[in-house]
């Protein structure tokens, strides 16, 4: 199945052409240009550049979060509107598996600690174990402190023993600082791609464009402020 | 320094952009199109997206073999054509060391065999290990049949014990079959990138255009058959 995905979570965008999981194409940026800029113009020029016409996608493939609120809204977007106009089938995937599909480089039983930086002393995380080139889910999405954080691996680590722990995405940095032992991979190989979606997507259930929606771990901040304004208006008596 | 690089040593083709070793963006293609089609749209269409002038780059690097004696021509004369116009220097790098610096995710002393499918039962092949980070190199770049490459390696790898071999490269898979214990990581991460072209040509020295060359460990099908003629045209008295 010729699968189009999408990778735009944070400040990196990429975009991958498949056929059934094995790479034909992948471009990759991360010039700090805004992915409403660069994401469907990436994904035109591959399609030009590999001889395939858009007519011929057969699905397409999202990290739909956690991430950047601007960024997944602006993949998950484009998505849509591809599934739509096109009339094929639209997988969301989890940000921190995708990422962790990239990981599968490391020894049979390693830890993949999946992070990305959620602001306010949080990331983003998942836990997964390399078993038989796979990730294995040991934790669902999760906003956590990097202190929290630290304080679960330092248990685990002990009854792991020698096993390593790999730290991945955009985040990976931030907890290396932290987490003792850790191994930071460079950074081509721990930054999200849309080939770590394509991985993830793979015998993973479509849905349909209208069902294909953003995963938020946290309200974003406008609806944080929104709140607060409320709360204060109910407290001032309705009074701005 | 913008360096821009490229590498088209086998089927995959790749472009990359870096500041001073930092990717800023790379588009990759393993879709069976020949190099001279694909390479310098993806170029082009990269700085474009971008929002990078070609005016700009400071330096252009390639993977100036051993490979495919057509792969490797076109890369180089597309690195030559560009610094020539754009009156920048070259740097010419070795595939085989570029597919290295791939290979720096694998633990510490690990050893890194890169292997390109030379045809004819051989493998372009260099050797090299992990250190802080970066390969060195414990061999010449050189083509060696795959029965003698497993034969050093059940000597060498009684040596390093516990150690690992790690595969790299288009020809990775024809070695896992014989090299005994060696690991063959997913295809996106052994396959040869612009990135790697990029990463060892990081303090490589450069040269003017006009010095950069291929580099051919064989000589190629074409010379084989002249200098077959030739014999022939000997042992016959001139006569064809």
């Amino acid at each position: 199945m010729l699968t189009i995905s999408f990778e735009s979570s944070a400040k990196s965008a990429s975009v991958a052409l498949t056929r059934d999981g094995i790479l034909l194409a992948q471009s990759f940026q991360n010039n700090g240009l805004t992915h409403s800029r660069t994401l469907l113009p990436m994904a035109e020029d591959l399609l030009k550049n590999c001889g395939v016409d858009k007519r011929e996608l057969e699905r397409v493939a999202v990290a739909r979060g956690p991430g950047s609120f601007t960024g997944v809204r602006i993949g998950v977007s484009v998505a849509k509107g591809l599934c739509w106009a096109l009339d094929i089938p639209a997988c969301g995937v989890s940000t921190l598996e995708a990422m962790a599909w990239q990981g599968i480089f490391a020894p049979e039983g390693s830890l993949l600690c999946c992070a990305m930086d959620a602001r306010r002393d949080q990331v983003y995380n998942a836990v997964f174990r390399v078993r038989q080139g796979r990730p294995v889910r040991l934790c669902p999405d999760r906003a956590i402190s990097i202190a929290e954080l630290d304080a679960e691996f330092e248990a685990a680590v002990k009854k792991i023993a020698e096993k390593e722990v790999i730290l991945l995405g955009d985040g990976a940095e931030r907890c290396y600082n932290t987490l003792r032992g850790a191994v930071l991979p460079p950074q081509h190989l721990r930054l999200q791609s849309a080939y770590g979606v394509a991985l993830a997507a793979e015998g993973a259930p479509d849905v349909s464009c209208h069902n294909l929606l953003p995963l938020y771990l946290r309200v974003s901040q406008a609806e944080r402020e929104r709140a607060t304004d409320n709360e204060q208006r109910i407290t001032n008596n309705g009074q701005p």
